[in-house]
């Protein structure tokens, strides 16, 4: 998918909500468990029940292979019971040597077909370049996370030699993958606990997308982050995971995922429009 | 295993050595690719030629994860086959926010149970911290890696409140982590392709041990780092992978990776002498 169909999209369904698949096997309604495949059961009730109201959905790897073998079977199942006009996150954080980043590439973006994947930045450009070689697939590299610890070192003051004030980790972080590919293959994540650095963020990446966690458990606002972030493209994928997916344990979690889901849309489609 | 088990292992097999199982199946010998299971047959034979000349296995997991969930199924049978007086790293760089590590240190743990996992820093204190949360159990935190792009942000200069001389963000890691744990279930990552600085490491972590990667395949000197690295405890795990295990493409490929391992061996042996 590229930029301008994502934005097309976006402007489509007047969302730009990302759903992230947090699927945890121990949080299943009870009903469910009966299933053959209760995660994956679990995650094509949940997709067929918003997929008009969100335009990504962001499975977290660490759910599926928390299950052994068996959650990468779920994890395949759902890929296929994505809408093809959905986009989608394998959010995996991964990041290592050269040919080790290859081969994560290769697995997320050939053998699950996602549209992109999250790749930490500690190791550097040729740990992030490896994805970059998959047509039309995108890196989403942590910029500054939504956790607690992104202070401890996303925030550290960087010393540049030959300027007199430096910039935070994360800002140097966002300005120097700049030079290893563009707004159409990369976009960031900056967390959406973070509303007073949006700003600064849009002075250093106008154009590109950012995927933006945090809001609803981790306790981000959509308003303060929307009104700071969008840029003409949108440029705004604003996850959320467990307030959605697990709006209800009972038999109605689908339907109590949808009214969930529609809020966030309803909420977006108006901070569109504004 | 305790830091002191691990000494007096490394002091009893006279080897300070970790071989890395970067099993790559495109890589294996022909005649294997007629087993049931060609990975796990391949590491089976080099554990099985090796065992008595390193103290340590580490499985990359994007060589297993790349084969789909039958390479989850490889893994836990080549974890099955190491030796119980191995130490075992689980190569997967994770980090994430609280919840997700702690699923991501269950995972490796108790489903697979590694004796550690190596963890990437850049999500801070409570991307790590949950996977200290397993007694007996180890974090391999990420300080300085091997490849190129380590220059790109660890290397950085960070702007300290109240020091007049920054330091580097590799080493401020490594100050900042020891708040987290200390040398019993910790050890860093400091890449063998950067011997000069395995003193200001030391000067930091005088305790710790320390994995080092990057001797062989991709040019790491031996004898420099274990001068400039070894403590009165060791304190050192040095990795070689690809030169150990595809020694040889063909027939003899266990014995030709047992020829590289001893030749490790023996002149780990000489240094731990020295």
């Amino acid at each position: 998918m590229t930029r301008q169909e994502l934005t097309r999209l976006i402007r489509a369904k007047r969302s730009y909500l990302c759903i992230g698949l947090d699927t945890d096997i121990r949080k299943l309604p009870k009903h469910l468990l009966k299933a053959e495949d209760p995660v994956f059961e679990f995650n094509r009730q949940i997709i067929e029940a918003t997929a008009d109201l969100c335009v990504a959905y962001k499975p977290n790897i660490a759910f599926y292979e928390a299950e052994g073998p068996s959650g990468w079977v779920s994890l395949e199942r759902t890929l296929a019971a994505i809408p093809k006009d959905c986009f989608t996150i394998a959010d995996a954080k991964r990041g290592d040597i050269g040919n080790t980043s290859s081969l994560y590439a290769r697995t997320f973006f050939e053998r699950y077909a996602f549209d992109s994947v999250t790749v930490a930045p500690y190791m550097g450009k040729d740990s992030v370049t490896p994805f970059l070689e998959f047509p039309g697939k995108w890196v989403i590299l942590l910029g500054l996370t939504s956790n607690a610890g992104s202070l401890d070192f996303q925030m550290l003051d960087v010393a540049l030699p030959g300027h007199a004030a430096g910039e935070q980790l994360f800002e140097h972080v966002l300005h120097t993958s700049q030079r290893w590919s563009g707004p159409d293959s990369m976009m960031y994540v900056i967390g959406a606990t973070h509303p007073e650095l949006f700003t600064r963020v849009r002075k250093i990446v106008p154009d590109h997308f950012l995927l933006v966690p945090g809001v609803g458990a981790q306790g981000g606002d959509l308003e303060a982050i929307s009104k700071a972030g969008m840029n003409d493209q949108v440029g705004l994928l604003v996850n959320s995971s467990r307030q959605i997916i697990y709006a209800s344990s009972g038999e109605d979690f689908a339907e109590a995922a949808r009214k969930e889901a529609m809020a966030l849309q309803q909420e977006m489609s108006r901070l569109l429009e504004a």
